[in-house]
């Protein structure tokens, strides 16, 4: 598909002054030289400030460690990722043809890329107050579900300090089955802990995903025994 | 020693309104809760952010490799900690007794974090065009001086790179010695390549300046033969 200047300046809510920057923030490396590593490069360093600002202000009592994982939490690849499906991006992106045929257009890593590079061009074009609105529109669900507990531990690392505090064995996670195409993969993976008899399975868009969600399943089924 | 306020701003040539802002920057977590781990959050995303923009600005044909490695030649531990030291910080870190007592405040983490501080602090009091400005100002020498090359790889990889396209086994680095003071300490460092039957030492202040040393004057060896 070629660049459309009016449709993804539509899903974006955005008007560049520069066409040819825009163009370049979703061009792929796959295409060739002038691709949007560059602009990428810069939209990640502004993001990262935008948001370490934003989380030094909204809470004041929150120590370094606490503020990273936040940040961490907001700004990882499958979260910019997130975002560039909401925007609908994956059609306005331009790919070279190997990574048009194997589904790249969906791919979080490209996808998390391209977001990044359309904050740094929106730097470019209008300033950083304008790219800093539009991250707070874009990320607007997610910072405002946003609160201190979201910066405590992952439920696999819960479930491994709660295990090791009572002399139990590491869990061990196993994929039973992954199924779906490519780009739409479901992986499905049980957790088994010594001591729960139970079955307990996930199944969700990653294997990390899947082992986190049945890591609080466990989690779960002991607590609910304590 | 007491934070002298009148010192410390002559020493890094700016004045604050916030006082209190400019004692926490220089203050490490050993003396307590209100120290400067969240200015160094903070300051530590505007210094990348400013530093990328630099970049990007600067080297119109470099691409994402040579930007990431040239920021991580301008703002690593090591490069900031030589800030620091130019600035003559050390005395004017608060530190807790056991970090004063263990010479913390020649401590490269330390002082590196303190000028993350700083400018974490500047930009909260003066705003971001400050910041960059002040940040401008320390790392001039630097940034003077700042090509395409220094993105070159480091010696130690080129020498390993040079030795694998001959099928030469890799280099072995051994410490000859260490002498000084804790905060003062010299590593000599020796380097053994098959086939240089030349003694190759270096002397530096850290293991990894002592081995890259010893690794560029190895391979000016070898080329000299080529």
């Amino acid at each position: 598909m070629s660049f459309d200047l009016h449709r993804l300046q539509n899903k974006i809510k955005a008007q560049f002054d520069s066409e040819a920057l825009l163009e370049q923030a979703v061009t792929h490396r796959s295409v060739g030289k002038n691709n949007n590593e560059r602009l990428e490069f810069l939209g990640d360093s502004i993001l990262g400030f935008i948001i370490a600002d934003e989380l030094h202000t909204r809470f004041p009592e929150a120590d370094e460690g606490v503020m990273s994982r936040l940040k961490a939490h907001l700004v990882n690849k499958e979260a910019l990722a997130e975002i560039g499906k909401d925007l609908n991006l994956s059609d306005e992106l331009v790919l070279g043809p190997g990574e048009m045929k194997s589904g790249g257009k969906h791919r979080a890593s490209i996808l998390s890329d391209a977001v990044e590079a359309l904050i740094g061009a929106m730097y470019l074009d209008k300033g950083l107050d304008a790219a800093r609105a539009w991250v707070f529109v874009v990320l607007k669900k997610r910072l405002s579900s946003l609160t201190l507990e979201t910066a405590s531990k992952d439920p696999k690392t819960q479930l491994q300090e709660y295990l090791q505090a009572r002399g139990v064995k590491v869990p061990k996670y196993t994929i039973a089955s992954i199924t779906g195409l490519a780009h739409n993969q479901q992986f499905k993976v049980e957790c088994d802990v010594f001591g729960v008899d139970e079955k307990v399975y996930s199944v969700a868009s990653s294997r990390k995903k899947a082992e986190q969600m049945s890591a609080a399943k466990i989690l779960n089924i002991l607590q609910s025994h304590d």
